[in-house]
């Protein structure tokens, strides 16, 4: 069976499955106000993909296009894409959800640019990515760790 | 009794007693490495903070003054402190010792911006921060949350 992860529409639906998620902050919040005040039309491009199990929402990710002119981490400057919120949900863990839309950002064929928390490092590391040199400046205490096609 | 809140030297000391936080990543590895290739001195400016209890470090902060030409979160833009990696050791919750380390933040002066995560937003609240309103280009899926000193 192939894990098949979806574009998520931003509408009322999604955003009460994106309760369930530990990272549900100021982002959900907006989106649910422009909802509310007609400011954005179901379907609009969303950063949000993710795995329904059942009709249930059960892992997601968010991949948020950076402008090359952004970029401090590629050399020479690229446009990429940020990725956060990879969480999937207590009880689905082990299916393999995570590497499933991770694989997915990789399958959008652009740089990709994370920063790891709490002993995911591994897990990143199996995936292709590596640990950016630590700039202090520039990273102020996050752990960034990118990834490049193979054609770049 | 007072909790005192004291600037932690990089040393190897230090840097062995992070080991027991959950938040230990680049940032780290490269001081270990810069010690390790006497790059930095002992004592170094530190964007650490820390308690200590019996001698042992339980809880830490680390506070990166940003330069007010990187500001986007205040207005008019001003220097402002990132208020990260805000981590009490298990076994040593529920002693006011996060509390302790955000009073000594907000005491030094200068406003603060942080990236609320995982239900914490209650805790900045009661401690005076407030929400900026969400805006997708520049927080890219982060909680903001700013305090500001009350002559500002």
């Amino acid at each position: 069976m192939t894990t098949r992860v979806q574009r998520l529409s931003i509408n009322y639906k999604t955003l009460e499955e994106f309760k369930k998620f530990r990272e549900n902050g100021l982002e959900e919040l907006s989106m649910l106000e422009d909802l509310q005040a007609d400011l954005i039309e179901d379907n609009v491009d969303s950063p949000f993909y993710g795995i329904y199990e059942e009709g249930k929402l059960v892992a997601r990710i968010s991949l948020y296009p950076t402008p090359a002119k952004y970029d401090r981490y590629f050399e020479p400057a690229t446009g990429y894409l940020e990725l956060m919120k990879l969480e999937v949900l207590p009880g689905y863990k082990g299916k393999g959800y995570g590497q499933a839309l991770v694989e997915y950002a990789k399958s959008l064929g652009r740089p990709i640019k994370t920063n790891v928390r709490l002993g995911a490092q591994d897990f990143f590391l199996r995936l292709g990515f590596c640990a950016v040199k630590y700039n202090p400046e520039r990273d102020r205490g996050e752990n960034p760790y990118v990834w490049q096609p193979p054609s770049f």
